[in-house]
C-alpha cells in the first residue's frame, strides 16, 4: 500500500507543528486515542519500541516535560537514557552538534531536545539519523503541547472544527501558544488572543486569528479558555503589567468564567502560578481540563514515537 | 476469603507504623523474608509490580533511601521515574498538591515521598488515588526504617517480643526513633530511651518506654543497641553538647559494648558519623548489623509495595 | 575445560591495563567485535545480565563515559542505578568504603567508578564481592578508553601489532595516554609520545616508547594520530603553555595533517576542544575516528561486562 502523501507522516522528526498538514495532525491524534486505552489497562506497557533508545536532552529545566516523555517511552518498551546537560562539557562551551552527535552515537534512535535557540533543533534532524523531537524550542514551537491540546478539546467536545477557542496572556513570547495557532487553524477552529497589545500585538492575525484586548470580550462565546503561563521574570524587563495588574486584568475566576458558555472548558500548559493565571477555586471545577492535559500528554507522546517509528520504516522501505 | 481485620493490610498506603496492628506489622516482616530469599538467587527480579510505575518524589535529599526503593521496585519489575525536585517548579512555589496531583496523573501507581513537614503525606495520600509511602516526614515517622529494623532483629535474634533494645541518641528530633518506638512497643519489646534530658525528655515515657541517661545504664542487658545518627548542624542551635562531649558521653566504642550482653547486636540506619556515634573497630565486628540492614531494606521495601499492591487489589474486589 | 592461564581473564574486576596480558586483551577485544554486531541490529538488546545490577558511582561528572556504561549495562539487560555522589552523604565526608559498601548491600553486582584519587578502585577491588570497573582513577588508568580505542584502530587499520600511534599532548597528566601506553605496548604497536618536555618527561621512554617534542616529527610515519584533551584549568598552574601557544605548536589542522601518512587515522577521547587539539575541517574528514570511538565504547563495554561475568562464573566454579 503506498502512503497517502497528505496523510502519511512526512519525516522521521516532529519539529513544529506548521509544517504538518491536516491530516497528518489527525493521524497523530487518532493513534493517541489508541495509546490513551493502553493507559486506562492494569498493565500499561506494549512492545513497540522495545530495542530502541530514547534520550531526553534538555537544555532549560522541565522535570514535568520530561517525566512525559520518559513515561511515554518507556510504556512502550524503549530504554530512556536522561544526558545530564548541567554536569555535560555542553556546559563548557561544546558546540550543540557535537553533543547531539555523540548522542547518536551512543545508540540513540530518539532525541528529545528542549532548548532556548529557536530552530536549533530543525538544524539538528538534518545531520543525524536519529528522530528528533522538539519538545520546545526558544519561542518558536512546543509541537507536543499543542497535539495533547488538541487531543483534550476532541475528547471533551467531541471535535476541534468549529470550536472558539480563546488563547489569554504572553501570546507574544509564547511556543505554545504558537503551536497551538497553527494546529487549531489547521483543523478549522476559530482562534481568539487575548491580552494587552504589548502582548498580543496586530501581526498575528496574519496567522488567521481574532485578536480581543479585553477580558470579557475574550471569554464571549468561548468554548475553550486556553490560559498561558505568566513568566514572571519578564515582568522585570516591562513586557508585562505587574503580577497584580495581571491577574486584575486577566486573571480567570469563578466570576468571570460566567462570562463563557456554561459547557466551556479551561486549560493551561501547566505549571499554574495559582491565584494569577487561573485561581484555585476555578482549578477544582469539573470544567477544569489540566490534570486530563498530562495524563493525554503521555498518550499523545506515545502516538507520536509511534508515528515517527512507522515514517522510518516507510522511510527505509520495510513497508512501501 | 474474607479479610481479617486485624490481620489484612488496611489502605493503599503507608504512612506510619502509629496506625498499624501488631499483626499488619508482622504481615509485611513475613513478606519481606520471602523476598529476602529472592535477593539471595541469580536472578533477583520477580514480576509482581510488571507494568506498574513508582515515582520516587524526595523534597530532603536521601541517595541512600532513595536508592534502595529504586531497587526494591526495579527488582519487582515496576518502572521507576525519580522526580527532580531540585530542577521543577516546585522549587518555585508551586503548592506541593499539585505537584502530587501531576505526578498521578502521569500514570504513577506508587508515589514514594519524603518532606520536611510532618503530616504531608498523610495529607495527600487521601486526596490521589495513587498509593503513598512515607518515605521520612519531618520529625514524625519513617516506617520502612523501623520495619526494615525489626526484621533485621527477627533474623538475627529470632524475635522481636521480649528484646531489650536501647536507642541511644536524639531521639527528640528522630523520626527513626519514633517509628522504632511504635513498631517495637507494639511487637512486645522492651525500649530504653538513652541520651541527655534534652534529647530524651521525660514526655517520652508516655509512649510505654524506660529512660535512662547514661550509656552505661542504657547498655546493660541490651539485646539491641541502636545508635541513631547525630545531626551536626543541630549542634549550632545549642540542642545537643558538642560532637566532642557527645562522642565522651555517648558514643559507641569496644569498651562500652563489652558492657552489653555478649551476644548484643549493633544497629544505626546509616550513614554512620563514623567515630562519633561508633567507632570503626565496633562497625567492623560481626555484631555490626549496619550493611544487613542495607540489604533488608531493600527486601522489606519490596514487601511494602507487594502488601501494598494486595491491600489495593481487595479494595478494588478483585479478590473479596 | 579448564581456562588458559594468560588467556582467561583473571579477576571479577577491571582495574587497569598494566596487569593484563595480551591475551586477554585481545580476548575482551573479540568479544567486542560480536557486540559491535549486536548495536548493529534493529533490536539491540542481549540478555547476558539479566536481572543483575550495575551501579555508576562517578566522583568526576563525565556524562558521555557515564552514559556509555549505563547504554551498554542495558544492551544487556542489566539494571542501572546512577548513584548521585553530589547529593549523598559522601560529599559530607563519609568514607568512600563505607559508600562503596552501602553500594554493595543494596545489591550491586557491578560497581562502575571514576575517582580523583588514583589506585582507589584497586582498594575498594579487594573489599567487595561485587566487580569493580575502573572507569578513570586520577591520573592512573581509564582501561576502558585504552580498550575501545584499540577496538577502533583493529576495525579501521585491520590489526594493533606494528602499527605507529603517536599520542600528542599532556602525556604526564592524562590516564588516557598512560592506558593506551601499557596496551598498545603489550599489543605491539611502535608508540610516540608529542609535546613540549613539561608535558612529556623523558621517563616515560623507560615505558618502550619513542618521544618527539615537535609536532611535524610527531606525524611523519603515524598510523595512528591521537590526541588528547587539553585541560584549560591546568594552564594557569603553569604546566602546558597558553591555549593559543598550544594550538600554534601542537594543534591538528589539515596542511599539518598532510604531513602523516595519507590513510592515518585522526583520534581523541572527547570530548574536542574544537579549534585547540583539532580544527573542525579535521573533525569532519572520513579519517576522523571520533564518533566512531563513541560507538565502539559502548561495544568495548558490553564486552567488559561479559568478560568479568565469565570470570565470575569460572571463579565461582559453575564453569570449570
Amino acid at each position: 500500500m503506498k502512503p497517502n502523501r497528505k496523510s502519511a507522516y512526512p519525516s522521521k522528526d516532529l519539529l513544529g507543528i506548521e509544517s504538518l498538514t491536516r491530516e497528518q495532525i489527525i493521524g497523530v491524534l487518532d493513534n493517541a486515542g489508541g495509546f490513551k486505552d493502553v493507559l486506562q489497562r492494569d498493565i500499561k506497557v506494549v512492545p513497540t519500541l522495545r530495542g530502541k533508545t530514547v534520550v531526553n536532552l534538555f537544555f532549560e529545566n522541565s522535570t514535568r516535560t520530561r517525566t512525559s516523555f520518559e513515561v511515554a517511552a518507556r510504556r512502550l518498551s524503549a530504554e530512556v537514557i536522561n544526558f545530564d546537560v548541567a554536569t555535560s562539557s555542553v556546559k563548557k562551551g561544546e558546540a550543540l552538534l557535537d553533543t547531539v552527535e555523540t548522542i547518536e552515537a551512543l545508540g540513540a534512535d530518539y532525541i528529545v531536545m528542549r532548548h532556548e535557540a529557536s530552530g536549533s533543533p530543525h538544524f539538528l534532524a538534518k545531520t543525524v539519523k536519529a528522530s528528533v523531537i522538539n519538545a520546545g524550542d526558544g519561542q518558536h514551537e512546543h509541537p507536543t503541547q499543542a497535539l495533547l491540546d488538541a487531543f483534550t478539546m476532541r475528547e471533551k467536545l467531541g471535535r476541534v472544527e468549529g470550536l472558539r477557542v480563546s488563547i489569554i496572556g504572553d501570546v507574544l513570547h509564547s511556543r505554545v501558544a504558537r503551536s497551538n495557532i497553527f494546529l487549531l487553524t489547521k483543523l478549522g477552529a476559530k482562534v481568539t488572543l487575548v491580552g494587552p497589545p504589548t502582548l498580543v500585538p496586530e501581526e498575528f492575525r496574519e496567522l488567521g486569528v481574532d485578536i480581543r484586548h479585553t477580558l470579557a470580550d475574550g471569554l464571549r462565546d468561548a468554548d475553550v479558555i486556553y490560559t498561558l503561563r505568566i513568566q514572571i521574570e519578564r515582568q522585570r524587563r516591562n513586557l508585562f503589567p505587574s503580577t497584580e495588574e495581571y491577574r486584575t486584568l486577566f486573571g480567570l475566576n469563578r466570576d468571570r468564567l460566567a462570562l463563557a458558555k456554561p459547557d466551556a472548558i479551561v486549560m493551561h500548559p501547566g505549571p499554574v502560578n495559582v491565584g494569577v493565571e487561573v485561581t484555585r477555586d476555578v482549578l477544582n471545577m469539573p470544567q477544569s481540563m489540566i490534570t486530563t492535559q498530562v495524563t493525554n500528554g503521555v498518550a499523545v507522546r506515545m502516538a507520536v514515537f509511534y508515528v515517527l517509528q512507522g515514517a522510518k520504516e516507510v522511510g527505509s522501505e520495510k513497508v512501501a
